[in-house]
């Protein structure tokens, strides 16, 4: 395509518009604080500001960014508003986006190791190199029998453990003939996060097959007990146990299954795998002071934590461990013959497509290298630490006003907090905050009460953010009286 | 995170680093002639270049960009190359590149609408714009009943159209209770992707739930009669035939299957769902004249194709539509408590969370929106003609030398070909070429010979970059004598 062929950019085009595009990204973060975090558009509103159809010409470039403050901004939630604190948050930071940046501008597409070596090994090493930091052990790292692989989301690693569970469990016997053999079941506590019924829906399973194993209510941390009793039973029925699936910082309030207690459980059931989801928390291990949480993970079959949610890279980047890769790549190898090549049949490479249920790749582990180095341990610690400080801050002006209380206990950088006048109550300060603009929350109901969730971990949030917010709640609520 | 913290980049320096890592794309562009297309190093050359440990301490971002040049480019296997005609062209664009970086720099997760509303009208509006642009039916617009959605890659898409179709066929049945109560088959040809047989894996029907139907030698697309046979055997047995892949455009030889025929034979079983993959060849329908090998699509379930092949859209970007969206959703909806609100309970918004295995997404239709916006539809046919006419150059020049052949005709930019005098001098040509770094080219077997495939493709690729490809060839080929 010749650089006189529409809408073709040249080169020269290319940095200009280049450089336009960073300093537009560099003016809305310096615009952010300003903003309303959640946006304030009702449905429709933002597809009715754009054409009815595609242009027949090709417009300049500038045209889309006048067009991002015109239609686009007014209908984001600000997920790096230095007040967002809903759901967890999903760092974006400087290092990761331009990472990514040479990622797209690089277009290597790492399916096997042959269509782009550096995409396999960089993301073998980079994975090496965060296991060790996180404390992971010797047997995840790709030097052994296991290894590490970049998957989308969390729930996609949740499917693939559950993928490679059933192959070990099966001896292959799934992959041939299906899951319909046996009755299959998994496991995991009330809290679990939704992507394990997905992955049993997805796999063949079926809803019915997972089991939700209550949890002590003061902690909501998974009863050790009540899942011994659900396996047992289980097995007693001529069931399968599958997998077990452990919270570590479940998505609700932040509880912490005990890991070495399940791990324990599981050595009495050679097919029982071991999925450790630390999608938010695992990666505040990056601070040996914060790795509590994950004691026992170092004897479970497969790991997953979110650079994307907390570790300043942009999304989507989950880390995913397993002990045992070929119980992975047994569950998804496939290989026609325009993929045979020499270095696969050498044996001496990974090839990442048999990791995940995709076949196309991106060279994902730019953005965490850059990330890594750019951030060092040190500085990476430091962020982590500055967001459990700052979930303290909260705690300690939550205690300070008898109106409200704590629901749990802080975990790492999450407070769930409740009006003590009652659920209503805390929806509305809630909503109030959040319509307002000042700042963004998300709820959740624990033990069938209403709580609000205050999820610290933005680079961006500062003791003033949480302040500033914290005084707009005790105004919704002052407002209620 | 105060500015101060260690690792962090200040607005002046993100702007400094961003320029620089734009100017290091052109920068690779403009090199990237004089590059060896396919990457020179032995396992583990790469990974022996970096350190053991992640840097305790950050480093500027500067170090990052000095190991680009160092450790990773001469990693790579140059999907951006004007010589690269292996596999399936991976476009890279400017306009996909920016879009993509504005995409990060934002940081929206639009996993439901009311995450960030213009994540998902964007991409509801951008969809429609490209379902026109295509000539699809209104029915997959996302104002009627169906609707489109970007998916990371065509093998998730077939996973989804999968876990849809066992949903509408068993009534909730497989969502429930898992897919082993019924014995669930799923068709495509012999040329069909790989990941039908990796879909059928994951959805728990197992490989032997498929059937590989015949094709005809000459162009080998399915023979509908044999599917016919095949689908009639299943029901006679007792089995439930619940999917028909179609494959538009093979990976092996571009062969298209005929969609009109499949439709037309699935109409007479409720259940079957047509899913029509066009992964590669389903752009080029942006062209009124190049939309023939989709003749039929209008009354298919679903259709993908993947602008992150051939229409500049930086990978991952898999536009995927459906006609009843009900099927997609009631397969995959889950909602917990912390996501309900008001919005989605409302109804009047979509929640793409469902119409995928992730949760989490990213703002890819930013990137589909700036080419689609850059190019213009003329543009984007400019772009598509300029690969079909450079496929004509190379069958043209394969004419003209009685030492080759076609195998098949040629597919709209996708040649494949082989030396006459058999397989082995046909892969030692390929492997020669390959090696000398001239150009790369890729494999594969068509009636149990092999042939050479070659894919144009790259908006950089010019009829030079054609016409040394093809002496290099012939090269190789004298120096066989």
């Amino acid at each position: 395509m010749p650089e006189s062929a529409p809408g073709h950019m040249s080169p020269e085009e290319f940095r200009r518009q280049g450089h336009a595009a960073i300093d537009w990204i560099a003016d809305y973060w310096a615009a952010l604080d300003d903003l309303p975090v959640r946006s304030q558009v009702a449905p429709g509103e933002v597809a009715a500001l754009m054409p009815a159809s595609a242009p027949e010409t090709g417009e300049p470039f500038d045209a889309l960014l006048a067009d991002l403050d015109r239609v686009v901004v007014p209908g984001l939630t600000h997920w790096q508003h230095p007040r967002f604190f809903a759901y967890f948050p999903a760092n974006s930071s400087p290092a990761a986006i331009l990472g990514d940046l040479l990622s797209s501008g690089i277009g290597a597409q790492g399916m096997i190791w042959a269509t782009s070596p550096a995409v396999t090994e960089v993301e073998q090493v980079v994975l090496d190199w965060l296991a060790d930091a996180l404390g992971l052990p010797a047997a995840f790292r790709s030097d052994g029998p296991g290894g590490g692989v970049i998957q989308d989301t969390a729930s996609t690693a949740t499917l693939t453990a559950l993928l490679a569970a059933l192959h070990r469990a099966s001896a292959g016997d799934v992959r041939r003939r299906g899951a319909g053999h046996e009755q299959w079941t998994v496991y995991g506590s009330t809290q679990a996060h939704s992507s394990l019924v997905k992955a049993a829906m997805m796999a063949g399973l079926g809803e019915e097959s997972v089991r939700a194993v209550a949890v002590d209510p003061a902690t909501q941390a998974m009863d050790v007990a009540a899942l011994r009793e659900a396996v047992d039973a289980d097995v007693a029925a001529g069931r399968r146990p599958v997998m077990v699936h452990v919270a570590c910082g479940s998505t609700s309030t932040g509880a912490t299954d005990d890991v070495a207690a399940v791990v324990g459980l599981a050595r009495a059931h050679d097919d029982l795998w071991v999925h450790v989801d630390g999608a938010w928390a695992g990666v505040a291990a990056v601070c040996p002071e914060l790795r509590g949480h994950l004691r026992g993970v170092e004897d479970a079959d497969s790991f997953v934590t979110n650079p994307h949610k907390w570790l300043l890279t942009t999304f989507d980047c989950s880390t995913f461990w397993v002990r045992d890769r070929a119980a992975l790549t047994g569950a998804l190898t496939i290989l026609p013959e325009y993929l045979r090549n020499a270095a696969t049949e050498s044996g001496a490479v990974v090839d990442y497509r048999d990791w995940h249920p995709q076949l196309g790749r991106r060279f994902r582990s730019l953005k965490l290298w850059a990330v890594l180095r750019t951030y060092g341990l040190e500085g990476l610690r430091a962020h982590v630490r500055s967001g459990v400080a700052l979930a303290r801050r909260v705690a300690a002006h939550v205690a300070a006003d008898d109106r409200f209380e704590l629901v749990t206990q802080p975990s790492l950088s999450l407070v769930v907090l409740r009006v003590r006048a009652g659920d209503e109550q805390t929806l509305a300060a809630m909503e109030a905050v959040n319509a307002s603009g000042e700042a963004y929350l998300s709820h959740t109901t624990v033990e069938g009460r209403a709580a609000i969730r205050v999820a610290v971990g933005s680079w961006r949030t500062t003791e003033a953010d949480v302040d500033r917010t914290w005084r707009a709640l005790q105004d919704a609520v002052s407002a209620q009286a």
